[in-house]
């Protein structure tokens, strides 16, 4: 199926110029998934969601008749994972427990989106919970694949060109990796650095809240809006980078290590320093650590669901949950401790070897033939329980099937990351099949 | 020590009315401390307090000069136990940990009664983070004893006439027991009745916020700025009480257990249907249960903090986090479970047995001798297991000590239990010496 996802920039550019009116742009919106959502199932069923979006474009053209007090959002169209709270709508995240049981107050995210005038297209398909039991999702690049998960349907709705950005959130690997399976760009800042209140949780140590855009400018323009105290970085110099190598690495398949190899090479030819740096000597003891977390966690933060309505769990998810009722206390409080070593351990990694960002295979390959299987998030599990900022950008492709390069700062680095990452991007746009060097 | 308590309710409306002025109250709060701070200890040391409070005090009345728009609180002092974070002062929680490492954003109760008009006394003590490792408070009925934890500065300000309101938290007995040891009352409303952000955790499945003052009016005053969406109740008919009897009030000494006998005898002759109510059958798993989860949640919640400056917590304080971390989260989701088990059997205890409230014993008896232990929160743990109000009220005296009434209401009915606890407060008010009968 052919993809044309759009970018947020130029459409809010024009949108707030009056070049195009919401109501257009939402009518576009509206044909698309005409076209594709039967075949792409990234949106959850809503009934009268168009007579809904025409009633809101033009409500919201009609509070912002002077293009002067247009939002920078202005008329941008939304996805929305399903575990968001959204004031209107249920939350059903996935799950077939009663909506009843998955309430709260709308989420932080949500309202900033809302605020910097953005339209709420729909929410999105989720994994269950977040983790990694199915939704009907397929991958608008190939619908025998998956998109990816658990935020599959905010990938898939961005990449389908339904609309120029969704949220989704990350625990392990749930931007990342479905933002390279489906071609585009995912972003997840810092941990903290968007407020995780309204979101079904998972693993609050490491949750976080991302973003689903065409290109690194879409996530740049979003980012300004849902983090806290957001400062547009300009570096005067490009970045140092690191390509990774060693245990971490050698998780990625032969495809994986033939994209980042592609990705370095292309970037080296367009004149950046490039080295390679080894991390994580113990990422075995890292993955282990976050499994432990993430699993504790969950029992913790579904407990008095699961007790209510264990039995409308997914098996997968039920297992994780008695996982993690078997972790201690000790151990929870171990690995809590160690995000921020890690955190740290990063930091100084990067000092140390005197690069800016670093490049990693944005999943172990390309994405995974079937919808059962969401694909293995291990390639972003150490940056998600570190809190660092990572993004991914499209980066040659296996099969037809795209790859992702995962660019990865320290803590906070947040502003760098994308303004270094529209470069690291261009650099890397052209890089074609990379069969031949897996 | 004589003690001399000022009831909240009187000093309000003379303050609302301009009968008295917030400069004329503080400067009695002022000698009130010059008299007995040095004896009693409730207060945490303030450089400069006396200025700041005769400005503050000015700036106060300037502000609502007129009587029609002076607020609640308007003038009355509160002390405010030193866990709750509070704008331009540190929080040091009777810990000698960095204060860096203890700092958030101001408590909403905080706020709340600022908002309301109340003028900030000063922060009282409170043992280490709320547990039992006790600071240097005396309990002003008789300095000889401790004035009960971990609360201790609050219970004794009030209970001295510093101020006729403070706050404090019970995470076992932390409010119920040293009213009751200081001769007043205390009141700690449903679980997250008043807000919990700004006040250093313990265990936040469990934790609560609560008042001290010297009567119930006062507690209700309080109750109505503190609480979340209050409504005064006004009852037609007289409650029906019920005694506890059965292992959970076998806890008590038989002290205790005399002063509810006399309690009830009292309240019988003013004309209350009393009855005899038996609950919880299985108080020693309850206990067990209450403590894995305390433990277990101060391990979670202080465990940055112990990480990073573990040397400097006492001893008391670091076994308790060595003991949580013993803990498994299998036996943490099930004690988070049982605080809504219990909960609801006791509504439903006091459904079958028709009564509207449960009295049973302050405390095991009267405080203990010295001020190195706190004295015992048995008799408090079940209901702040639960969530369900509690209040207690001065009933009788052992050795010249003050013994304590608590009353207890089902999960929500706080309006209510205050309501009706006037009147129970006046009917074993004249209870005296319980000596004869232990």
């Amino acid at each position: 199926m052919a993809t044309d996802p759009q970018a947020v920039d130029p459409l809010a550019v024009t949108l707030r110029a009056g070049e195009r009116t919401p109501t257009g742009v939402i009518e576009n919106c509206i044909d698309r998934i005409d076209a594709v959502e039967g075949d792409v199932q990234a949106l959850v069923p809503e009934s009268g969601r168009e007579p809904r979006l025409r009633r809101e474009a033009a409500a919201l053209a009609a509070r912002h008749g002077e293009s002067a007090t247009r939002p920078p959002l202005f008329g941008v169209p939304v996805g929305v994972k399903d575990i968001f709270h959204v004031d209107g709508y249920q939350t059903r995240a996935g799950s077939s427990v009663p909506a009843a049981a998955i309430t709260d107050a709308e989420a932080t995210a949500v309202r900033r989106l809302r605020d910097a005038g953005a339209l709420h297209l729909g929410k999105t398909h989720t994994t269950e919970f977040a983790y990694f039991e199915p939704g009907p999702t397929r991958n608008p690049r190939d619908l025998g694949h998956t998109p990816g998960g658990s935020s599959s349907g905010s990938a898939a709705a961005v990449a389908a060109g339904m609309c120029p950005l969704a949220l989704g959130t990350q625990t392990v690997g749930s931007v990342i990796r479905p933002a390279a399976f489906c071609g585009i760009v995912g972003f997840k800042p810092s941990h903290g650095r968007i407020p995780l209140d309204g979101v079904v949780p998972f693993s609050p140590t490491v949750d976080h809240v991302g973003t689903f855009t065409a290109d690194v400018a879409g996530a740049a323009r979003a980012a300004s809006v849902l983090c806290d105290g957001w400062a547009p970085a300009t570096p005067d110099e490009q970045p140092i980078l690191g390509v990774v190598e060693g245990p971490y690495f050698e998780q990625a398949t032969p495809a994986g290590r033939a994209g980042l190899d592609a990705g370095a090479d292309a970037l080296a030819d367009a004149g950046y320093e490039v080295r390679r740096v080894s991390v994580f000597d113990d990422i075995e003891a890292i993955n282990d650590r976050h499994d432990a977390l993430t699993a504790a966690e969950l029992a913790l933060t579904h407990a008095e669901r699961f007790a209510d309505h264990g039995e409308r769990f997914a098996d997968t998810t039920a297992d994780l949950i008695e996982t993690g009722r078997t972790v201690g206390v000790d151990e929870l409080v171990d690995a809590r401790a160690a995000t921020r070593e890690v955190r740290a351990q990063v930091g100084e990694r990067l000092h140390e070897a005197g690069v800016d960002l670093l490049l990693s295979p944005a999943a172990p390959g390309p994405a995974p033939a079937g919808i059962d299987d969401t694909g293995d998030p291990i390639m972003n599990l150490p940056w998600t329980h570190a809190g660092v900022p990572a993004l991914t950008v499209p980066c040659g492709r296996v099969d037809g099937l795209p790859l992702g390069l995962q660019v990865v700062a320290p803590f906070g680095a947040d502003e760098s990351l994308v303004a270094w990452g529209e470069g690291v991007a261009a650099a890397v746009a052209d890089v074609g099949s990379v069969a031949g060097r897996a």
